[in-house]
Formats: structure tokens, C-alpha cells, sequence
């Protein structure tokens, strides 16, 4: 499981990546990807409780056996600081279910995906869907960020 | 209660304020005081954990009817993400008692404790200890702060 953390939108996506001994690719399948959303207008307080709930639900039901997040970069004051605090709540979760936690800056999964540390979205989420043999770019884009850090994940093994 | 959020250390404070009709202040009288502590060697989620696992104990032991929390200043870049972190799972855990929140600059503490919104470490710890008549300056300072920021929402009220 990849995840993007925020506290307005977490962004998920799940993987199964066939294990091989051989060291080839077997290449891996989407599992589920998608959203967890707070309300804006709600206080923090509540809304980390939503995130707490709903994470807690999410394993509860896909049962992931790794997990990967994107490491907090400094972009905006205020917006640092709400990030931070749902992160704190997301890796108290993980941690009360015991899950192997690893973590990539939005360089490496940007090279992971594309070979490329400054590559723009678009071109992530363009590897994302042919990594994963999707029709079209998974939607909407916080999932397709989550599904490109458990494929960042996946590749660094 | 008040509390000094921090990651390695979070410092509580839990006065009695004697309600007066009035407006007169009653006096304010201590209940408890202290620190939770995690261990820096361990891993930030089970960090997380304990701090979420004591913080539910302490309010299930002393119920406390408002919380007061110091605001997060930025100050050190990876020092802010850490206790921001941390301030999340405090916040998440006022929210899951219902526990109606109040936050306080730095500067609205030391103003409300001494009157001099740049006063000193040491001036607000000798006005906690003078408003709550205690002998001597609680220690450690983390619980000390606790008990000012407790003050301070008894002040503001």
C-alpha cells in the first residue's frame, strides 16, 4: 500500500506484486486505490478522528502487508503544519498495526517511476497507468500519487 | 488540563478553578503535574502509540473539562514536522474525549502569566508558581509549561 499523506485528501493506492525468487518482474496488479476525504469546515480535531477511522478501516479490509509513504517536504507554513499533524495520525495507525513503514521524497519516486527526479505529474501518472496496464490514469490524482509510491516501493525491493 | 506538545516530551498541566459567579477569581489550585515521555531511540509510530496510549490514560484518570494546547511555532525545520506529528495524535485524542480545545500563542502565555508578552522562561515559571502558591518552580520545565498554558484559559475565561 502507497499512501500520500494530507489531512483535506489521502490519497491510497494498493498493489499485489508477484513475489518472484528469480529477480525478474513479475509485474504487479491494482488491488484498490482512492481517496480518504475530511471536510474542510470541520475542526482538526475531527477531522484527524475521520482519518483515524476511516485508515484504521481501509487496512482492517486490504489487510497490506507493507507500506509506503511519501516524505513531508516544507512548501507552505500553515499547510506544513496540518500536513504534519495527519501524518502523525497515519503513522500512529500504521504502527498499531504493526506495519512495516517505508518512506521515499517525491524525487525518488519521481525517478523510480520515470528515471527521472524532475519529472512533472503528468509523466508520473502516465507510468503509473502503463506500469499497471490501466486503460486510463487513475483518478483522482492524490490515488494516482498513493499507487505511484507503492509502485516506487515495489521497484526499490 | 494544559498541555506543552512535544514528540520526546509532552508537559501537562491540571488546575482547579474555583468557579465564581461574581467574576472574581477564586484561585486556582493545582491537581497534577507532569510529562509523558517516549523513548528517542525508538521508531516515531510506536512513539506515537505511547504518547496516544498515555495521553488516553491521563484524561481517563483525571477527566479534566478543558484542554488549553501551546501553538505550534515554527522553529527548527525537522524539529517542526516531528512535534507537529505528535500534535496531531494529541489533537486526535481531545477529539475522540469530545474535549472542547483552546490554543495559545507563546506570547498570549507570557502575556497572560506576566503581563510582558517577551518575558523570559524564568519570569513565567515564578508566575505559575506564585499564582498556584506553590513553594517552589514545578520541574520539569515541559510540565511547568503545562501548567501556564492552563493559566493562561482560566485568564482568557
Amino acid at each position: 500500500m502507497g499512501l500520500d499523506p494530507g489531512l483535506a485528501i489521502l490519497g491510497f493506492g494498493i498493489i499485489d506484486v508477484g513475489e518472484s525468487d528469480t529477480g525478474t518482474m513479475a509485474g504487479a496488479a491494482v488491488v484498490d486505490f482512492g481517496i480518504i476525504e475530511t471536510a474542510a469546515k470541520t475542526p482538526v480535531g475531527d477531522r484527524l478522528c475521520t482519518l483515524y477511522d476511516d485508515l484504521h478501516s481501509l487496512i482492517n479490509q486490504t489487510q497490506p502487508q507493507r507500506v509506503a509513504l511519501e516524505k513531508l517536504f516544507f512548501y507552505r507554513m500553515g499547510n506544513t503544519i496540518l500536513v504534519a499533524q495527519a501524518r502523525g495520525v497515519i503513522m500512529l495507525v500504521l504502527a498499531q498495526h504493526q506495519l512495516p513503514l517505508v518512506e521515499y521524497t517525491p524525487a525518488q519516486i519521481k525517478q523510480a517511476l520515470t528515471g527521472y527526479g524532475n519529472a512533472d505529474k503528468a509523466m508520473v501518472q502516465e507510468a503509473v497507468a502503463r506500469e499497471l496496464n490501466l486503460p486510463t490514469i487513475p483518478k483522482p490524482d492524490d490515488a494516482a500519487d498513493g499507487l505511484a509510491v507503492a509502485l516506487t516501493a515495489w521497484f526499490q525491493r
